[in-house]
Order: C-alpha cells, then sequence, then structure tokens
C-alpha cells in the first residue's frame, strides 16, 4: 500500500554551508482509475482514500450521483514484476443499470467533436451533466458570515498535518456555514483532494452537499469550480485568485465563488447573496 | 483570439466594508491539441503561444524533438455558433515520416495495459520516450553557483508581468547558469508554462536545452520534472517541494533538482554535482 509520505536523503544549503541529511517528501504515485473494467483516466496523487478519490472523480465527471449508484470500487489484482501489488490501479463498478457515459473522457475535460471549443462549451459541458442545480432549500438557506469565512484558511492550515512535514501539499476542506471543519484532504493534486472529499461524500450517501463550504489552498481554477457544481456544494472559497473561467461558472450555476480570503478581507465574484454583508453606510 | 486577462465585477470585502469595483482576473480557456486531425489531448490554459504550448506538449510526450519534425500548427477553422473563431484548437502537422505515437495519450500521462501501474512505470515511460539523455557536454559541463540561484525566484517574480496584475498565474522560466533571465511564461497551469517554454525552444532550433535553468513558481512534481528531462533540460529549480517521484526522476536522470529556494538557503535533492558546493569544513 502506498504510503503518504517518503524519505529521500536531501543536501541542504544554507548561508553557503552544506549538510546531508534525510528529508521527507510527500508521495507521488499514478493511479489509474477503470470503470467497469475499462481503463478511464490515470491522475498522479498521493496514495490513500484511494476509492474516494475515484468515486469523487466519477461525480465530478456526471457518472455518479449516488452511492446506490455504485456496486463495488476494488484494487485491481495486478502486480510490478516482483509481484507486489501497486494499488494504483481501481476498477469502479457501477450498480446494474446505471449507465455508461458515451463520451470520451479525458482527464476531468470533455472531448468534443467540434471545432468550436471554447469556454462556453466547457460551461455547457458541467451544465449537461450537472445531476442537480446549486440551490439552497427555502427552509434553510445558506447564509455566510464574512467573520466566519476569515477564519477558514488558518482552521485548514492547522489541520494540514502533511503539509507540516513536507512543506508539498495542497489541500481542500469542507466547513459548515458555522465554520465547523467537517473532512480535509492533502494531496499533490488540489484537484484530487476535492475528489476525495466529494468521494467520500457520495459513499456517506451525503450528496449533493447543500450546506458546506469548500475551501482550498491555492487558486480557483475552473475544475475545481466545476467540482464544486457536480456536487451541489453551494460556495467555494480559495486564498488566491479565482481564473476568469471560474467566475463565469459560479456566476452562471449561482455558486458562491471567494477568492483572496485573506485576513478579513476577501473578493466575492459570484453568488454573493450568501453572504451576510453590511454595505459601508449600512454599518454606521 | 483569446486575452491574458479578462475583467468582472468583483464585490470586495475589507474589514467588514463591502465594495464593489472592477477586478482583473487570469483568463483562462480550454485548448484542444490534435495531432494531425486527430484529437490527442485538452487542456485548460491561458491563451496565448498556443503553437509553443502544442509543440512543448509534444515534446514532453515524446512525439517532437527537432523542428524539422514538425510541418506545421495551425489553428482549427472551427466557430463558435455566432461564428466566431475560438482560437482554441490547434492541429499540429507531423512532417512526412515522422511516426505517430502509437500509445494512447492521456494528458501528460502514457496509459497502460498492465495492471501493475506503479512509480516505476512512470519513470520507466519517460526513459524510453526521451529523446536525450541529460548530460554535460564535456568541453562544458554546467556549472551552478548557489549564489545565482539565490537570486533566481526573485528575477522570476520580478519577470511576472500578469501576475502583478492577477495574482492568478503561475510562471516558469529559463535562465542561463549565470543567472541571465532568457525566457518567462505565465499560464494558469504550470505545466503549460513550461510547455510554452519547451515549445519555443523546439521552434528556435534551441533543443536539447542542454544549457539552461529552469524554474518553477510553486512546487516540482513528476509532470514538471519530466517535462525538464524530455527538453534534455539539466537543473530544475523551485521555490517549493518536490514531490517523492519527481526526485526519483531527478536521481534516475541525472537531473539536478533544487527545491526550497529561498533566500540563500536550499535544497538540493539530485544532481548535486552540478552545484559548486563547498562544505562547512572548506568554507574555513
Amino acid at each position: 500500500m502506498g504510503r503518504v509520505t517518503e524519505r529521500r536523503r536531501v543536501t541542504r544549503v544554507r548561508d553557503g554551508v552544506v549538510s546531508s541529511r534525510p528529508d521527507t517528501l510527500v508521495a507521488e504515485e499514478p493511479l489509474e482509475i477503470r470503470l467497469n473494467g475499462k481503463p478511464l483516466a490515470i491522475t498522479m496523487r498521493t496514495p490513500g482514500d484511494d476509492f474516494a478519490l475515484a468515486a469523487g472523480f466519477l461525480v465530478s465527471e456526471g457518472v455518479l450521483g449516488s452511492a446506490d449508484e455504485l456496486r463495488n470500487i476494488v484494487y485491481c489484482a495486478g502486480a510490478t514484476e516482483d509481484g507486489h501489488n501497486t494499488y494504483n490501479v481501481v476498477d469502479v463498478q457501477l450498480a446494474p443499470g446505471v449507465p455508461l457515459p458515451d463520451i470520451a473522457l479525458e482527464r476531468n475535460v470533455y472531448t468534443t467533436s467540434s471545432c468550436g471549443l471554447c469556454g462556453k462549451a466547457s460551461l455547457d459541458a458541467v451544465r449537461t451533466t450537472a445531476r442537480w442545480a446549486i440551490e439552497d432549500l427555502p427552509e434553510a438557506p445558506v447564509r455566510l458570515e464574512p467573520d466566519v469565512l476569515s477564519r477558514l484558511p488558518d482552521r485548514l492550515r492547522a489541520a494540514q498535518r502533511v503539509f507540516d512535514r513536507t512543506g508539498g501539499l495542497h489541500a481542500a476542506a469542507l466547513f459548515s456555514p458555522e465554520g465547523e471543519l467537517l473532512d480535509i484532504r492533502e494531496d499533490v493534486g488540489r484537484h484530487n483532494a476535492v475528489d476525495k472529499l466529494v468521494g467520500r461524500a457520495l459513499q456517506q450517501g451525503r450528496l449533493p452537499l447543500r450546506d458546506v463550504v469548500l475551501m482550498v489552498s491555492g487558486r480557483a481554477s475552473f475544475e475545481l469550480a466545476q467540482k464544486a457544481v457536480m456536487a451541489g456544494i453551494p460556495a467555494l472559497t480559495a486564498v488566491s485568485a479565482p481564473s476568469s473561467l471560474a467566475v463565469d461558472l459560479a456566476a452562471e450555476t449561482g455558486l458562491t465563488l471567494v477568492g483572496f480570503l485573506r485576513g478579513t478581507s476577501m473578493n466575492v465574484y459570484a453568488g454573493e447573496h450568501r453572504l451576510a454583508l453590511r454595505t459601508a453606510a449600512g454599518r454606521a
């Protein structure tokens, strides 16, 4: 079974002084995801939570929406030349009657036969494959206090156990609207960390995640916004900048997108109706 | 033609005070790369340097090694519903006689029919597809001074023009061993930034890049180390941590891999023979 960290010898240079010592690195290994036995995608990931990663990946792609559509996930029995199971190939078996996707899946991106590929096509692909619209329950609308959001980055950082040892991992976490940490995953790939969160939620029958905030270290790309939308998550917050296409997707789907969440400052790019904001005038 | 940045309205919250203003975001759009007319991969990228990106991607995959293997790169004439060319699909046409890859290419990762997928298989794939070994010319070995490397992060940061406006881009740059900035590219995807550098070098007939240092913002993953190796680059430096598999690939191929390059400190994970190091004793 793969390990989350590995040890390697490193030559340290500090102000011209050289020393050699063991160092802890984040582990990176390929994972092949098969669907009903057929290879679908390969991702470079940090080993661990592989079944959740595979399940979450398929939620992001619109293949899975609930635990009962999933029959089983297994490690393939293949082995390296010296006979060890690599635990780097998982096969996701769908429940009987669940349709196989008829699209050629690239890594998290739909291919198209048209030559008119564009941002709009990417947005359309999400809309046509999404299982749920992002919509708050009338009896329990999601309302986010800026003060609560401001505390999320420190809580994310405090919970990053592997990062402390390696400095080399991205993190993604689910918080309640009240700021309670619900789940966190670390991975060399931020998209993998989100897939692991979403896959776990699917396995536990918690999709769509109507009442959580997804927080990611670093930037908010289209791919991460897509994963939030496909899981029904109403709010995505990031420490750094979003891309144009992430903002467009959020605006189109009703996702609340917050970037540059630092201290008591933040930028709200879409879905600001969920934020409990007072205008400058209203503050007096 | 796509733009590098786009404007969107943002709601800013600063210490509870809310304001609305236009904000500059890094543009993100899908790019489909076709090879002799056949769709090969889609990557989410910042528009610009698309031909270089496509060429560099194919260098990373072992398909291209020199400019004369390339017949042409063109934008497909496809258009959106309203008749605009999206400039998001490029077709790379190989020169007559250049073999098409017989492998199924996923995004930057080779698929395998074996169930024994593992880190070693990823290393093997690089070794079997690499056009050149990383080896210094006997008459001009690459020698790197730690003092010179220490200056690269500030030079990279100073040259990041789009980052200054958006805070949302990764960067990759080529430096001479003496620390001169040779080329820099910014992109929402760090792998794209490296592909753009390498593709430009291919178009200019400068492969293998035997006499440069590749510097990347952020972390050094296997994928980035792979791209360095496939371009014949002898040294990869990163501001943050490498992964285990990046270190393994560097050790196996002779790539000098430097991480945590901050101030006068750095960690050398492989290929330290290129660094002009004095031991603590030798310093006295």
